[in-house]
């Protein structure tokens, strides 16, 4: 039965929706829409001016024999000073407070929804860099990492801070910590990463910048290139960090335990 | 300026699909699309055929004052035996096997498509359980449980393998794994979960049984109801769980790692 265009630019949205960065070929949409070519392009012609005028995203026609329309999930300043500021704010309550001054954030992190939107926020700040994986470390970068990796459509690769027996052959290295400077392990499996790959590191916090620079280090064993670094909060303090290119999205400018106050803002992006 | 039918369909194909099991009120739709509430109710119901037609999910209208429009995210029988068979297919690969009798399979874990996959099967077996959380040990449970959460639109919550000096106050148990027969450790922050919460429990694996176990021991130091639990894989052997409801999607028969058949076939599901 041949479905008529307002159902096909449900069906069409919903899928386009569900596999950002992905391409997928027009033929596809005709065969499961029964009908020609032609009209899942002017769909997709409406799709588009669509998400254009509320902000939605972009809807790109690739053409060629491989070629079909690619949703890329990318989400503008606007929306992405609001997510922050909201954050920030969140992250500000001083019950937060942990005693030896830490915050306590685990719930943010694991939130789907909020892991979602700033995996938004990396997957429109790397998608140029054309990496292949998205690279993180146990545990608390996980949910990030992997919503990030899913709206650039990418595989998630996790390094373990030890190695398992279940995961055969893997390459270990020692780094040092670079805020309590001990000396710590971090290991992947061989066959996790291919040689060569491109990747993007992302993580939950920056303070020294020991976890990327130890990162690094592993990534040049598999001979990949590091092609972004992504971090939801770095620390003002120390200002030199082992680290010199990544993107944070919030600052932590300073904890005090006894006053109750964090002070946590937005980075100014651009 | 007004948006037209076929525009606002896409922009609330969009919001729906991205924000499934939110109760979301029409009045945001008719204030962001600028028209009046019953056209946004005659959209929904367009959208609602579609999906229907296509075995696409359901979308439901909660009436009264914080009634709204809900995106339900589930999954046919027939697209779920698809997926599996798909995955038992990959999974099923020589290669796969590791010295120890072990597979290699940290690379689907961590897929972000098929976490996302096998997120909304467990979604969609798990939903009329009404949980509050999800639940899940760290590490290789994390993508899928993260996914599972997305979909029913609540937080997750990852008991750790050792208390964080990070987190605050945690409660810690022994238990002895299933298999292995060492005692291990779990904890969970104290502030992570409230009282009395309903949880569902996703994991990757299930052999014995211990981790489960230990997590229920866990969740009645927070008081929390155990309303289900998932895991992808479970072994044939033991018969004898130390758990005795769950859902399993994938059961691994056995492993011959001399003539490289790994025997693993999707659960008959009803």
């Amino acid at each position: 039965m041949k479905a008529k265009r307002i159902h096909r630019i449900a069906a069409i949205t919903k899928v386009l929706v569900e596999n950002p960065f992905k391409t997928i070929n027009l033929n596809f949409f005709a065969d499961a829409l029964n009908c020609a070519k032609s009209s899942i392009s002017e769909d997709i012609t409406i799709i588009r001016e669509t998400f254009k005028k509320f902000n939605m995203g972009d809807i790109e026609t690739i053409s060629g024999a491989s070629g079909g329309v690619m949703y890329k999930s990318l989400v503008d300043l606007k929306e992405t000073c609001s997510i922050l500021q909201n954050l920030a704010k969140r992250l500000s309550r001083p019950e937060r407070i942990l005693p030896g001054g830490f915050i306590f954030m685990t719930d943010i992190l694991f939130s789907p929804d909020l892991a979602s939107k700033i995996g938004k926020i990396f997957a429109t700040r790397f998608h140029t860099a054309n990496p292949d994986f998205v690279v993180t470390v146990e545990t608390k970068g996980i949910p990030l990492a992997l919503m990030t990796a899913n709206y650039l459509n990418l595989p998630l690769v996790t390094i373990r801070r030890n190695s398992r027996v279940t995961e055969g052959t893997s390459v270990s290295i020692n780094y040092v910590s670079g805020s309590t400077k001990k000396i710590q392990t971090m290991s992947l499996a061989k066959r996790s990463l291919p040689q060569g790959a491109r990747v993007v590191f992302i993580d939950d916090f920056l303070k020294a910048g020991g976890t990327i620079k130890g990162m690094t280090e592993l990534m040049d064993e598999f001979e990949a290139k590091v092609v972004g670094v992504g971090v939801l909060i770095s620390t003002k303090h120390p200002q030199k960090k082992l680290v010199e290119e990544y993107t944070s999205l919030l600052v932590l400018n300073e904890i005090d335990e006894f006053s109750g106050i964090i002070d946590i803002a937005p980075v100014e992006l651009i």
